[in-house]
C-alpha cells in the first residue's frame, strides 16, 4: 500500500498545511535537494519525533548555485527518492518545478545581511540569498511548525535560523548530527561524484578536524596555529586544494580571536579534482565542528 | 461595550490567527502607519467586504524611512487611532513595538529587485525594501486571507503584489481607490504638516493629473508634451519642487513609450516648502492616475 503522497503545486500544498492545522496535526519539513542519502533520511527520522506529518520537499533550486556546471552535474533520481521516502514513513512529498517556485518575472529575494557574507558565502556569491529565498518560498507553501537542517552546513543552518527569527515564521529550525561515512566522511549528495583517489582523500577534511581537536585538547588556544595544522593536513591531500578554514564564532560567525576564549567554529571547504586517470569530477566539500576548549586548570597538566 | 481587541506581541497575534483559521473565519488585514485618515477608514471598509474579520496594524516602520527627519515628525496619535477603529467596528488592532518586529542583531530584508528602482525607490534610496520587510513580517504574523493596500500608494501596491506573488503569501492583495478632500487633495496623513498656502498649493498635484487627463482627452499622445505640462503646473506653485513626474507601464513600471499605446501610470511626487510665514514644515506628497488612451478613430473626430 502506498501512502505517499506527491504535490507538484504551492497551492494544493497551502491546502493541504491549512487541512492538517485546522485538524491540530503537526507538520515538520525537510526541505532537501533531492539525491538523498542516509543523512537526509536521519533529518526524516528526527521530523518524525517531532510532528505527526512528516513532509519532505525535493527541488534543485537554480538560485542558489553560482556555479552553473555544478547546477547542471548536481545528481538527480526522483524516482528513488521517492522510494526511500515511502520506505521511512514520509507522508508527503513536494517536487515543485523551477517554474512553480520562481513565477515567469520573479524577483523578490530574502537575504541575511551579515551571516550570508563570510565561509561558503565569500566563496559563492549569491548562494545563500537563493537559499534562504528557496526556503522562505518553502516555509509559506508548506507552513510546517518543524524544519530539520542538518548541521554539516552550519553556516546554511545559522542563516536559516537567523531568518526564521528575523521574519517571525513562527517555525521551529532543528539542526540535526552530520551523519558520516564509516570511515567519518560526512555525507553529501555530491561524493559520488567524487574519483576513487579524491574519495580517499576525502578523509582529509575528518582528519583536519581531528587534528584541531587533538591539538585544542594538549592545550593549543592559539587560533593562528590551529589553522596552520588544519591547512597542513589539508596539503597533504594531492587531489585537493584548500577553499577556506576558518575560526568563527558559532552564532555571529564573526573571525574568533587570535586565542581561543569559549567554543568556536572550525569551518572547512576543499575542492577536489578529478583523479589522474580522469575519474569523478570536481567537487567541492565542506564539514565543520565546533570545539570547546576547556577551562585550563593548574592541576590538569 | 469595548469589543477592539489590542494586541502588541507577534507571538499572540499568530496564535489568534490559528484560532481563527481553526475557526474557518477569514481575516483581513489593513497594515499602517497609524495617523489614521478617511482614507485609511475607507480601506477599513474594503476589508469588512471581504472577510469576517478585520484587522489593523498600527506601525511606523523606521526601515522605510530613508530621511530620519521625516520618521522624527511623522505624526503619531496612538489613542485617536484606535476610537477610529473601535467606531468602524474593527475586531483587532495590532501595535507592535520596534524591537518586535526587528528582533536584536536583526538583518533580514525582503527586496523586490525591478519594481523598488524607480519613481520613490530612486528618491528614496532603502524605502521599499523597508516597506516589503515589514509588510513580509506583518504578513507572516497576522497571517490574513486578505490584504488591503490604498492606490495612492501605487508602486507601493506594485512592489507588495509582487513580492506576494513570488514567496507565495497566499494572501489576496486588493488596492482600494485614493479618497480625496472635497478639493481634490488627495488624504495622506502628512497633509496635516503642511502650512496654509502649501495646503492650497498642494491642489497643483490633482491639477497635474487632471492637466494630462485633459491634453489625453483632446488626443494628445506624446509622452514628453504630457509630462511638459504636468512640470508646467506644477510650476506654477512657489513652495513646490518636482521631485518626479513620470509616465510608465502600470504593471512592469517600465517607462512609457515616447508615443502612449495603452494605459499609463502617471506619478507624481512633488516637495513643499513651509510657508514663507515659518508655518508648516517640509512635507513630500504624491499622487498618480492611470491614463487611458481611447482608440482614435476617424470619425472620433
Amino acid at each position: 500500500m502506498d501512502s505517499l503522497r506527491v504535490i507538484t503545486t504551492v497551492r494544493e500544498l497551502q491546502a493541504e498545511a491549512e487541512r492538517e492545522r485546522r485538524a491540530g496535526r503537526r507538520i515538520a519539513l525537510v526541505p532537501t535537494m533531492g539525491a538523498l542519502h542516509a543523512g537526509h533520511l536521519s533529518l526524516v527520522k528526527v521530523a518524525r519525533e517531532r510532528a505527526e506529518r512528516v513532509w519532505v520537499s525535493l527541488f534543485v533550486n537554480p538560485t542558489q548555485f553560482n556555479d552553473p556546471k555544478d547546477f547542471e552535474t548536481y545528481p538527480q533520481d526522483l524516482s528513488k527518492d521517492l522510494e526511500l521516502c515511502r520506505s521511512r514513513g514520509v507522508d508527503l512529498v513536494f517536487a515543485p518545478s523551477a517554474a512553480e517556485l520562481y513565477p515567469e518575472d520573479a524577483q523578490t529575494w530574502v537575504d541575511v545581511e551579515r551571516l550570508s557574507q563570510p565561509l561558503c558565502g565569500a566563496n559563492r556569491p549569491g548562494h545563500f540569498r537563493g537559499v534562504t529565498t528557496v526556503v522562505a518560498r518553502l516555509f509559506l507553501a508548506a507552513r510546517p511548525h518543524v524544519a530539520v537542517f542538518g548541521q554539516k552546513d552550519f553556516q546554511q543552518l545559522a542563516v536559516i535560523r537567523r531568518m526564521e527569527r528575523d521574519l517571525g515564521f513562527g517555525i521551529d529550525i532543528v539542526g540535526a548530527p552530520t551523519v558520516r561515512e564509516p570511515d567519518g566522511l560526512a555525507l553529501s549528495s555530491r561524493n559520488v561524484r567524487l574519483g576513487p583517489l579524491a574519495r580517499q582523500q576525502a578523509l582529509a577534511l575528518v582528519a583536519a578536524l581531528d587534528a584541531a581537536q587533538n591539538a585544542l585538547d594538549q592545550g593549543c588556544r592559539q587560533r593562528d596555529e590551529l589553522l596552520a595544522g588544519v591547512r597542513e593536513t589539508i596539503a597533504g591531500a594531492s587531489q585537493a586544494s584548500l577553499d577556506y578554514a576558518e575560526l568563527r564564532d558559532p552564532d555571529s560567525l564573526e573571525l574568533a580571536p587570535s586565542v581561543l576564549a569559549g567554543p568556536s567554529l572550525l569551518a572547512l571547504a576543499v575542492c577536489f579534482r578529478p583523479d589522474p586517470d580522469g575519474r569523478g569530477g570536481e567537487v567541492r566539500l565542506i564539514d565543520n565542528r565546533v570545539l570547546c576548549p576547556q577551562p585550563q586548570t593548574e592541576d590538569r597538566a
